[in-house]
């Protein structure tokens, strides 16, 4: 399996994932009179929409990151990003789930969890694949520094760790949860996952 | 990040986009006797996905004469990408909203200003990743005339300005505004987005 | 606009929405004793997502034939292309359409009829893409016989010829129709749309 | 019809095909205090989901590792190639359906059916195509041993078999079938499909 392959089918699912999100903001069916107020009703859905939107886009620019400097794939690593992929794919489901419950008192909890998890898989396999990579030197680029290479992988768990403890505040507030998500996306816009830098680079 | 890349993984979701379009015209569940009249009657069905069909191809289009010009992609020019393909990928929504409310009173005016606003914010995303492209001399190609680019970017607004105003019309009449982004398309058909001219091109 | 990246974005809508096509099947809700009867009962579901999958990878090849023999893409090739895919993307609607109506009597008319006239519009754009190709020299690639490659084009037409004569066939019985539709598309199978031979070929 | 173009366009149907299994799993509309219970209830659609992503996943990565002997396409290839893609392009629809009929007793047993049945003609397409390709060596690359070649198509077709057998225990029982189906992905997971390895490898 070459590389370049791997990266042509996974930006395949990244694009097709964050396009579906839009079926998460439904047209809503009222009475012409009251379609201002439904629409300003869910607003939740369109919040949920930008979040999942901005998480995969950020996921997608990570995966090209630690790609960069990976330059062969083995079995495992296969594998490795199948999974990863299958976590990605299904986070229009805890999308639409949280934009429909968060509103709701008890289910808004349940919902809030769902996503927390589905992010904390997602955060998981993301770093088993860096960290997999990072001890098979060679399926990493050649002028990589392997010192650094090992010392990002702490470094690099830490966007992980958010998504477990927003496990823990999905049970106390939904609405807290979602501005968390939102906010670990801003901080990801504004600030790259921690990885060595290859030295010298022909792109 | 590679420009390939980039323009690969928007290429993706331009074309994921434009097909799920198609979901917008839905088959209509009545007697047997009925269906040709009820065919009939969704001509907003028809209309909305030809309409948002042209236009999304058109960005997409606009899309690659811009990064046609562009050399290199910094973090900021990734993230207006990422932030403008969140505008696309959301057509979808606003044109199944017309489609089924462009003819009931009230409704047809928040249907049409939900269209125009999606449309204002994706020409202004739009300008704003161009504005910023030219302003950053170091990631643009480098037989680019830099006044001439510079001097492009308020003919570049024209079509922002349209969907600005298409706002407003919005409040007086749906039918008249859809017919606005026809017009505005079949336009953009037939003349580019002006741009300054790469002079060496060995495409 | 470079002809690889027309050919991808193409690629990526004919892949999409020859995907799409699945959803015409839909999970039948019945009682668990009648899901064997119910699912043999969607006949017509099965047979339209084999003929429209078919059809849609035919034209795929043959749009891959097509621009095998074209060098340059200029801006009325690139629109031809865009309503060309426009109308390929529209094709998941009279599938669906005619999974749900091809057993109704007059219903079924009227689902042939939206499926022929989709089909009629496909074929007379491709028709005019090759067309105008033909008449552009500085499009064509080099080593194409422009007098083999215009006699080409009457043979051409014959595709479209078939679903021009579907539209009456659709007023007498939606079940010939997609029958017509099914040899046509088996049909192109076994015989390639005539098209001038490149005669000096680096693939 | 160039090898690199089939691979992309068979790349973006399994891209699209393995993202659009998450419609599979859907929001439930119940009261917010029953939601918890509601979500853990469906537990079929998490497991019918992650089974036909792997099942998708495993059949894109042998895909690969097929095309990576071949050299060249020719008109039989592409249709078989097309008609594999159109097998995989339906699984959405039996993973839906066994997801919503695991736990219905003589339904569970249609739906289970269905699978079979479809991952059946999936492995008997995929085993042709290999088949077909074995069997004219012009298509190969050229390093390949054509007596390797031949001997490694019985054993491909244990993967078949084992989809075959599945019909059978679909009549007895639905689960059994489900997990049937899981540690088939998981073997494969872990076992390549037995190809013969190409010699001198430039990738």
């Amino acid at each position: 399996m070459s590389k370049g392959r791997l990266e042509a089918f996974s930006d395949g699912v990244f694009a097709v994932a964050i396009t579906l999100l839009v079926f998460n903001v439904q047209v809503p069916h009222v009475r012409a009179v009251d379609l201002t107020r439904a629409l300003l009703d869910q607003w939740p859905a369109y919040t949920s929409y930008a979040v999942s939107f901005l998480t995969i886009g950020i996921i997608w620019v990570n995966h090209h990151a630690v790609f960069h400097l990976i330059r062969r794939v083995d079995r495992p690593l296969l594998f490795l990003n199948l999974f990863l992929l299958m976590s990605v794919a299904f986070i229009p489901f805890p999308t639409a789930l949280l934009a429909e419950y968060v509103q709701s008192g008890s289910g808004s909890q349940a919902a809030a969890v769902v996503y927390s998890l589905t992010m904390t898989v997602m955060g998981f396999l993301f770093g088993a694949l860096w960290t997999y990579a990072v001890h098979h030197e060679k399926l990493l680029v050649v002028n990589l520094d392997l010192d650094e290479a090992r010392a990002s992988i702490p470094r690099f768990a830490i966007g992980s760790g958010i998504y477990v403890l927003s496990i823990g505040v999905a049970f106390i507030s939904a609405p807290v949860c979602l501005a968390l998500y939102a906010l670990t996306a801003i901080y990801y816009v504004f600030n790259q996952v921690p990885l060595p830098i290859r030295h010298d680079d022909g792109d």
